[in-house]
């Protein structure tokens, strides 16, 4: 295996906690950035065969480092991203790292390494096959979560650490928090795994829309599209579908009620700009959706965005169990599962019962729940109070 | 004014409760249609004039009644329908006619009217305005729930209706319901209103990303298809935000779960039908919103579903009052006010503070929670058990 060759660092724009704010970001809200010690790109230096049978040849991993690994090699953290995330958790997880909180730059190496089908810099639907020399597309393959932790644990064995004191991440980041804990028992001593289950009915649902959304725009065209024509409405709808189920009734009301687009537009008014009386003027609810689809289409990319729907449509660790000790019986790290009160997409009571599940196979695990307005949302938007929950 | 020239009688089919049934319906759950003793068209001597400024010239109202108006003719009822839903309440609402039920076709005189805006017989979008002779399309105006309530009080005047003993209906039927009450005090002596409140900043969202499914279609042409040629992708994907909108969680994971779609395709197969590994086969949530949405764009219009949907957008009684007393001091019915338990759309939490703020005017109302897993749609598909409550 290679070590990772290429230093960079950079800033990737709109990927922080802030998309969880109203828009614009309220003044004064912006937070410290935290700059990793290293940022680069890790090559396996063979294919990784993966669990849908096919094989991801030679794949890139993009990660981040903070902190540096001490000598006796015991205090390596790993933090795993969500959905559109990417590799550099002291931009979009800074609380987590604040004095006293739960990662230190002192004391900890954390790691972050962004997700396989991401365009955040490790191998996706947009990078180049080395089979065909062409750009995989559409045909990029079906990556599991588990795919996704085998291969980070070649990164990390590349990098000396053995041992994890902890292993973190919400939404997706908790479906690859729950399979590092399955896949290597003896490399975890502690994870936290936040806001995520099996997807539901629901949230299989809802992931279906999102598609569709990509799929219908003209502009994807089955996923060939080039770079500089991407199906921009379509990725802005999908992206909005998300938004909505990120977030509860509650938060929406207060923040946005009925009142009218803050940009001066009129729903009550006789003619909308396009579309006469059938469409009318936004609220602001309706400006506040659009106007994060806007900055999505900017920062992410339609295939990547299909290609981590897939990966989280099928994650189901019992899939193939017939009881939860078959499943979970084999963890060795100490659990601690999180569910927040107005979640949508993963409602607290499904994550609870997923936690009683791992708990009834004999696992060492405890459930808390996050109280928050923020929905889904909130494990981004409330770190603050997250840090105080899993502290 | 003219009264109703045309006599029909026809089944719309789909726009029973069986929309909310698992698809395809199962067998045995067909329910008994009744016939309406008239089916026909009424249409205004004169022009509408709209709460937004415009005029809807001689606008014509798609109508069907049930029983007989007896001599005293204190036996009216009037029943509103929901965003889809046509006069044919027979069809779509069965058990409320069931005997010893709310309504019956041997002592009532129950009437149902198409609302403006709508494809099944009274004035829409895809009506010609008599104005231009051409059909409306997007410059179908802006009708509000109030212009409807307007108009049907000709419709009841002509047939000779002063007083009604009952006016009811869930989703915007509940708003036309509470309109009915603010604009004609003295007509109306009770009223039901299901599973309705203004919309909340996530109803506008949740309409909004609708909206958008049916712009972004190019088959949209900006209003302007032709019939034989609709947005059929754009209006079954909004079809499917509506759907899930009108079921709860609960109900989604008890009957689809995580189960792969029932005719057969493999959620974790490589290589989806088309889309390749972005893609992939469908859960069988996804089988039953394509196939609702499919459903769907057999039977209603894009156009119209936009104008309704902006219709829905704006009801909100308490607009330019001040307090609940200025807005809801005037009515005179007794009310009863239902909120659904599992209701995302308009959540239980929501409707209570509507039917409190109702209350607070002094007015003689009453709030009832129907318990029920199938979230906004219980009103039509637990009919039973809203009789129950509404008796």
């Amino acid at each position: 295996m290679k070590s990772a060759t290429d230093v960079r660092c950079c800033t990737i724009e709109g990927m922080t906690a802030a998309d969880a704010e109203p828009w614009p970001t309220p003044r004064g809200a912006s937070r410290p950035v935290l700059t990793p010690t290293y940022e680069g790109d890790f090559v396996l230096d063979e294919s990784l065969k993966l669990e849908c049978g096919r094989v991801l040849p030679f794949p890139t991993l993009h990660y981040a480092v903070y902190g540096r690994l001490n000598a006796a090699r015991d205090n390596a953290v790993l933090v795993c991203h969500a959905l559109s995330g990417s590799a550099l958790v002291g931009s979009w997880w800074p609380e987590v790292f604040a004095p006293g909180a739960v990662l230190s730059l002192e004391h900890d190496f954390v790691i972050c390494i962004n997700m396989l089908g991401s365009c955040y810099g490790s191998t996706g639907p947009g990078s180049v096959n080395p089979a065909t020399g062409d750009v995989y597309g559409p045909d990029f393959p079906l990556v599991s979560i588990r795919d996704n932790v085998r291969a980070q644990a070649r990164l990390l064995d590349s990098l000396g650490v053995r041992k994890l004191r902890l292993v973190l991440g919400g939404s997706i980041g908790g479906m690859q928090t729950v399979d590092w804990t399955l896949e290597y028992p003896n490399r975890v001593e502690r994870a936290v795994i936040i806001g995520v289950a099996p997807l539901s009915a629901m949230g299989l649902a809802l992931n279906h829309l999102q598609r569709q959304a990509i799929q219908h725009d003209p502009e994807w065209l089955g996923g060939r599209y080039l770079p500089q024509r991407p199906p921009r409405r379509g990725l802005s709808l999908a992206r909005q579908v998300g938004m909505m189920s990120y977030k509860s009734v509650e938060l929406f009301d207060e923040r946005y009620g009925r009142n009218p687009n803050r940009k001066g537009e009129d729903p009550w008014a006789v003619d909308g700009a396009s579309g006469g009386g059938l469409i009318g003027g936004r609220f602001d609810i309706a400006g506040y959706l659009d106007y994060q689809g806007e900055r999505f289409v900017e920062r992410f990319d339609a295939n990547s965005y299909l290609a981590i729907l897939r990966t989280m449509d099928i994650w189901d660790p019992m899939r193939g169990h017939g009881t939860p000790e078959e499943a979970f019986g084999g963890i060795r790290a100490k659990l601690t599962i999180v569910g927040i009160s107005t979640d949508w997409l993963f409602p607290e009571a499904t994550v609870r019962r997923f936690a009683e599940q791992i708990l009834s196979a004999g696992v060492d695990a405890e459930y808390r729940e996050m109280i928050s307005l923020h929905g889904h949302d909130a494990f981004l938007a409330e770190q603050a109070e997250l840090v105080r929950l899993i502290q």
